[in-house]
């Protein structure tokens, strides 16, 4: 946040007003040459110029074309484990700060990271999507967008979020458990199959299927470029 | 977050290059009283105003005279129950905001109206705060002045939310616990002191008292309002 003093706006005024007249007193010289002229006219249009700026001013202030207020939203993807939803996530935020928006990405990993105790039981997973969903909530009424990428395999904590924040936006990455398996090279899936991780949604527990995304994307046939691009275009509309 | 479009500032800066020049038109013709004059002028003005009008806003870029980056901060009040945290907050955060500040009032009861489920023992109390300060951070990284009012009585917690925060600004109200209980008409106390609430820090769990605050203020012999006003101007100076 950049912040200009009033007194610098005072005196970026008056070397202005003071350019543009002797500006005008140059111009009056060179065509009626005489000097007493020039600087007359020169004196008027300093007080004359001051008001007329400011009646113009007071007009546009009434006319609506072309400002808008952005009202920003919160962009959740849920889906799967290595269904491509955080690189999604950061070129999504990547485009969006590209084009002048506030944009914050909050991640499932990079919160897990920073809060290690966090489990993985179904209640603790809600508890904590609803903290995610709280802190999105104050992000965006800071004007912040915000893209959230986070597994969030329950209906019931996404349902949450939707109702605490402004404007919900929830998009559902609906690439097969097949191929996000397929993908993992940290062999998370192979280490659920085989029962070392508990509580793993799309093997041995459950991935609630969003009932009602704004928006599906299958990243078994979208690349993640193409996702974020059809994401922005179907946010920008919104904003 | 309120934008102009390209549009109305194109057509914003035409009306008035096209009033202005009218204004210069017409100075001109009072005093010279001729109209191929007058009309030459303007001509000339046209353009050459708009040449000087963009050396002027490039000169200008180059002052640093009167621009400063605001840079937000986590203002962090700690104290015990009813030693006028939140109002003291809740004031501060006001008179921020009037002065065009961005600024965000995060309070440990509404939050944890929010999440009923978050504990009193020290380590649910300690995760609590870690989370808030991560709520903070990201809050603070999108130029929000971040006004935190939690009892936070642990030393670790709180290190953790300087540490992990930009520029954390620690205030300890530090007024007694007989002050606290006599104001107490929720009566909170005096059931923490019969053993009816556990953990209650002041009664019967510990309160670690800050050992390096930025400032300390006890409400005993300080109003809220005057609270509010020294943290302001002290604040003040950093922003």
């Amino acid at each position: 946040m950049i912040r200009e003093s009033k007194l610098r706006s005072i005196i970026k005024s008056l070397s202005w007003r003071l350019l543009a007249t002797l500006t005008t007193i140059l111009i009056v010289y060179i065509f009626v040459g005489n000097t007493r002229i020039a600087f007359s006219i020169g004196g008027i249009e300093v007080f004359l110029k001051m008001l007329v700026y400011f009646l113009h001013e007071r007009l546009w202030e009434k006319i609506r074309f072309g400002r808008r207020e952005i009202k920003p939203l919160v962009v959740w993807i849920t889906g799967l484990s290595r269904s491509g939803k955080s690189g999604i996530g950061r070129l999504l935020t990547k485009k969006l700060r590209s084009k002048g928006y506030k944009a914050e990405h909050l991640d499932g990993h990079s919160i897990r990271d920073l809060f290690p105790e966090t489990g993985y039981s179904s209640q603790e997973v809600n508890q904590h999507i609803r903290r995610v969903g709280f802190l999105a909530r104050k992000l965006e009424e800071q004007g912040v967008i915000v893209v959230a990428t986070f597994l969030s395999p329950y209906a019931e904590s996404r349902e949450f979020v939707r109702k605490v924040t402004g404007r919900y936006f929830e998009i559902y990455i609906s690439t097969p458990a097949e191929v996000c398996a397929a993908r993992d090279q940290k062999g998370v899936y192979s280490q659920a199959a085989a029962g070392v991780l508990e509580n793993f949604p799309g093997i041995n527990s459950e991935y609630e299927i969003p009932k009602q995304p704004e928006l599906t994307i299958d990243t078994s046939t979208t690349s993640q470029e193409e996702a974020a691009t059809i994401i922005f275009s179907r946010i920008r509309k919104k904003l």
